[in-house]
């Protein structure tokens, strides 16, 4: 069942005890959504645990080492940012048939709870950022921090095609709650480990352009994560690399998983469309932003990818 | 003379035949600001020419293609985002004395305009928006784009410490004028050129970490300028990237210069204060970053910024 921001709050007013789910890997969204969620809800003197398959990232410390872990039988599971219940880890299916409310900003949903409020936003914090003002709470400095962070790691920090003037006017009330946006953006966007550093030094190396110089693809081994000492969760900003270079209409990064199978990430610039291309390929996601799971050598893996990019070129031009 | 924003409109509304003026090198903020106030003027029926030492960049075609040049005796003369008369380039003698007017966001302005009107904002452009409020012209696309263009270029999209609620609310405001905001930022923050990733490959192998890796050197000889084909004004990225290391305090990138000095940028994180480092060597700027010109070899030129941040790093911490 599709539920409005209305119906979501009223249903988070009638528990009191409250289990809020996350997505494997969280990111800033997820947590910032989550976490801001938290704090509303304790403002109600409600009790709230936030669970999670993954450990978050370091960098948002600064937002989960406020929470501490309570055990307690929830009488309401609320999945936050979570397109598919698979996506709540390897242990999604002891939350089969469990989960009484989705908020949600994916369309892709497949409506595995109860009731969902769906909406296509910028970023699941936006959303609770509404659900936040129809519990009349107020927002304070922390709950401002998780919304913030929720909304600009979802838009690249206001740079990505999704970003709207709500999303905007919403960060702006979040600052005007005095939060040190400062501190967040130099932890969030303008940080790089020394880890990360010596990866990109690596993959840059690989760099590839195909089809007259329309398609770009970077390779990552395990070697590389290796000798790097770099984790699999710090390549986002070479995936976002992929498709800003010149004239590249297909920007691919192909990562090598630890049990030998590549992991694959097209970003793609209009009109090239990312999911279809990844479609063909078992895989899916968004218009300019997509994946896929391929299990053979690097060279098969490669062949495979050019053959349905370079269709996709020539369909598209 | 310091006038506010309605005294700066007032001034406009009493001239016909206004001359704008940008700095040398114009960016983003000069370019925006200077195409606003053109544009709002034009609707006032005004005569407006802007003028400009050099060419704006490749990449602002879109806002500067829209304006022809117009011969004509100025009644009034605007400067824009022009901190120091100097900055109006090698020709700047031309116009001491001339200036009526100065629109301006920079603290350390000079005051060489007979009426300044002069805050410490993110950008000019957010000045420019104020007075045409005043002048009672309404923001049409051309002119939001322009705003758009001067308030995301000054904060990084939004991402730099100087961003305030204000900034992102503007922005919010002329992106609800319809404007094409992710074909801007695209061209403005997400392409890279190709020579550009030929050149950053080359960069990223110079990187040299001093001091307890507090300390990061990238270095740009003629020949990597050669080899990739960058130009000298595509090197920003860089320079951003130099303290963007984790645990780095000073990032500098040493660039060697057509006729064989050094050109040094200076980027810090607090407590460093790069305008100190930089003022021993005869340069200066910002806290977080400054600049200086060193006329020795590249051995001689890096053992003295060494010992300059050395002794920085020393006193610091």
């Amino acid at each position: 069942m599709r539920i409005d921001k209305k119906q979501f709050a009223k249903r988070l007013m009638q528990s009191d005890f409250i289990q809020i789910l996350m997505h494997e890997q969280p990111d800033g969204d997820a947590v910032g959504s989550a976490y801001a969620l938290f704090a509303a809800l304790e403002k109600l003197n409600k009790t709230i645990r936030v669970d999670c398959f993954d450990e978050p990232p370091k960098n948002l410390r600064f937002i989960t080492k406020a929470v501490r872990f309570q055990e307690f039988e929830p009488q309401l599971t609320v999945a936050v940012d979570v397109a598919d219940i698979k996506l709540l880890g390897d242990n999604w299916r002891d939350y089969e048939g469990k989960i009484d409310l989705c908020l949600d900003h994916h369309t892709s949903n497949t409506f595995y709870a109860d009731s969902t409020y769906l909406e296509d936003r910028a970023a699941a914090s936006e959303m609770v950022y509404e659900v936040i003002n129809e519990l009349g709470v107020t927002i304070d400095e922390y709950i401002a921090s998780c919304i913030y962070v929720g909304v600009s790691t979802d838009t690249g920090c206001f740079r990505y095609p999704n970003t709207t003037s709500d999303t905007l006017r919403i960060a702006a009330d979040m600052m005007d709650k005095g939060i040190d946006a400062q501190a967040i953006n130099k932890a969030m966007f303008e940080t790089k480990t020394k880890s990360f550093v010596k990866l990109e030094k690596l993959v840059n190396e690989t760099l590839e352009l195909h089809f007259d110089e329309r398609c770009a693809i970077y390779t990552i081994t395990r070697k590389m994560f290796d000798k790097s000492g770099a984790l699999e969760s710090e390549c986002h900003p070479i995936t976002a690399a992929s498709r800003q270079i010149e004239g590249v209409l297909v920007g691919v990064v192909i990562k090598e998983q630890k049990d030998g199978t590549f992991n694959i990430s097209v970003r793609t610039n209009n009109p090239l469309n990312a999911s279809a291309i990844c479609s063909k390929l078992g895989g899916g996601g968004h218009k300019n932003a997509a994946g896929c799971e391929l299990v053979s050598s690097l060279s098969e893996t490669k062949a495979a990818l050019l053959k349905v990019i370079g269709d996709a070129l020539n369909e598209a031009v």
